[in-house]
């Protein structure tokens, strides 16, 4: 069954172009993941400084896969750098 | 340009039941809507009464719609009283 990822990011002001350029650089390595059906950021309408990455799996392995990957690895501390408080990451199933 | 919505429920556990009866519903005449794309109900893996609908809408214009439909309108007070706390729904666009 694929999941759902839902990962929150409120940026520093001063890191947005940053964290962009890491964002965009890690989603052209993703998007040759295995098992990747979606994967795309997104900023918020009302607050500039808030991302999400829309993701969705074909399976928690191929998740738990990606998250072992250099590309995500050398992300992680950029995001932590870029991030006000620490990112929310939110993993769903389909009901329906 | 398209446009993301994700809108989070904390559904009352005794509730449940009666919140996903209605978002079925409202499931099956939102994807006869004009411009949705993808719409969603999706459960969280790690805390079963929190469910979140992710969206996509090819514009404003077609959420605003879909926001005036009586379907919408008639799942509105059902959420309310299905939920722990306020709904909360947050508009995003893809940045690439």
């Amino acid at each position: 069954m694929s999941i759902t990822v839902l990962a929150s990011f409120q940026v520093k002001t001063e890191k947005v172009a940053d964290f962009l350029a890491a964002c965009r650089e890690l989603t052209e390595h993703t998007m040759k993941d295995k098992g990747v059906l979606f994967y795309e950021l997104q900023r918020n309408n009302e607050n500039a400084n808030l991302f999400v990455f829309v993701e969705r799996w074909e399976s928690q392995a191929d998740l738990d896969a990606h998250l072992a990957t250099a590309h995500i690895q050398k992300a992680f501390p950029i995001f932590l750098e870029c991030c006000q408080s620490e990112p929310v990451v939110q993993v769903f199933s389909p009901v329906f």
